[in-house]
């Protein structure tokens, strides 16, 4: 797999790196003191409407506002199964987005006990966010093979992106077997996850046959994130939270981390691996880490 | 400098990666499916308390509950120059940290509006957080060698830290000239901004004359903060988004990015630059930045 072209046929969603609105090219001097133009990530606020209420002012590159809306609703447990979504409007220039429900939904009452999360700003984690962790149970019987995840971290790293083009931005994957579906990238990675829990909400996906993939580190709300969307299996190139594992056991979702060629370590759920692929690591290395995709090493990666 | 001992005797306050408290060893299974057993990073709630107003719980490694506190109330300009703090008191049993002050603040107003950033949990900025942006004079004539520059990195790249240890941790690092002061490590990595401005605050500590290192990426609450601490020059190993550009570039700080071994860009503030190191990258290469300390690449940490 590892020499072949990636499999982006599978793709519903991929980056669009060549969309004029994501990046900007910025000159500045190098190492040598001579000047550079270099592409650099662009930041946009979001001002998110749930009715006539404002909720949170996000910083997105805004490629997916509808997306980002309705999953960062559904995350925070802002929209219930009970609740219909009856519209997104996205207002392009006051920066808003407004998600309408057909009732009112009780979500005020969250909004009194708020955890700041130790990952990006949209991993604030409201009091009750936990109370879907008593109920949920994750498929028994869904598996990962080892060779999918080859062929996935291939797929990702090889895939046109924000990221090889300008850097500074996280990625999130949702994956079946060995097919990438929807590549998400955001400068915060909640952003990420919720564009993609987005997507799943509104197209009626289900997560209990898919595999999550982010770039960045398995923390406690990362964990979260993934249960709250139903999905057994978390995959990452970086790496772990003590807490992460924790949550991760508790629940009995696969932690699979520091993800790099055949390389990986899984700190939960390990009866889901079934290890078909070569796991040779001298024989056919990192091949599909190249020096230039320069993503050796970021287990400081979030 | 490259093949030399970092000079760690500078080290005011440095990681402890020996502390039993930060870090928890858990088995599990490698690619290889043979039992593994690895070092993660250990997350804590911490809540904060000004005087007796509840402000925010944070998950942070806690090894300096006192300086994160402070650091967090004076970034977020909860605390203001007229304010004088009483007492910090860690109550470790409750997980929390109460900030005392002679006289009530006025942050509550500050709560009605804010802003979720791009980055960690504590990078909220709230309304008025830009203010000090319109006052800020950033010395002009503070200047940076690039033989400092390639000092810095390769003392941070070698001193024992949790991120050596366990991985999934940010770091900073305020710094004079060549010397390296401060070096904080959290999950997130406006925690470890945070505990530099706290010890910095707490000690009368000046940013005039520093140079200010993060892992983490160049955006614009990164460039808010470091300006709010009076910095006026801020260095990452990862890449740039475009507000942060643009902020750095409004208020005159120098902005460097993607700094590994003797390589860097610089967006922002260009003329604080000397140039008085070898700049050939091909004659000494990247030796500060040897493969098994796995920081090669890491342009997509935050």
């Amino acid at each position: 797999m590892t020499n072949q072209e990636p499999d982006q046929d599978s793709f519903i969603v991929r980056p669009n790196p060549h969309d004029a609105r994501l990046t900007e090219r910025v000159t500045g001097i190098g190492h040598d003191g001579a000047p550079v133009t270099t592409s650099v990530t662009v930041e946009r606020p979001l001002t998110l409407y749930l009715n006539k209420r404002e909720i949170v002012t996000m910083m997105t590159i805004c490629d997916y506002p509808d997306y980002l809306a309705v999953g960062y609703l559904v995350n925070q447990n802002m929209i219930r199964p009970g609740d219909t979504i009856t519209g997104v409007e996205y207002v392009e220039d006051v920066d808003a987005v407004i998600v309408r429900t057909d009732t009112e939904t009780n979500f005020e009452d969250k909004l009194r006990k708020k955890t700041l999360t130790s990952g990006c700003a949209q991993g604030t984690v409201f009091g009750d966010m936990m109370e879907k962790f008593d109920n949920v149970t994750l498929p028994e019987d869904m598996q990962i093979k080892t060779s999918w995840l080859q062929a996935l971290t291939h797929t990702v790293n090889t895939t046109p992106s924000l990221y090889l083009e300008a850097g500074a931005i996280h990625g999130c994957v949702l994956c079946e077997q060995d097919k990438a579906l929807l590549y998400m990238e955001d400068v915060g990675r909640h952003n990420a996850v919720d564009k993609i829990a987005g997507y799943m909400y509104l197209n009626g996906m289900s997560g209990a046959d898919k595999i999550f993939y982010t770039t960045g580190r398995l923390t406690s709300e990362m964990v979260i994130k993934t249960v709250q969307m139903g999905i057994p299996i978390l995959v990452s190139r970086s790496g772990f939270t003590a807490w992460g594992v924790e949550l991760a056991r508790k629940v009995g979702l696969t932690l699979i981390g520091r993800a790099r060629g055949k390389r990986f370590v899984a700190l939960a759920g390990e009866q889901r691996i079934v290890f078909d692929a070569s796991q040779d690591i001298s024989e056919n290395g990192d091949v599909d880490e190249p020096a230039h995709l320069n993503r050796k090493g970021s287990s400081r990666d979030e």
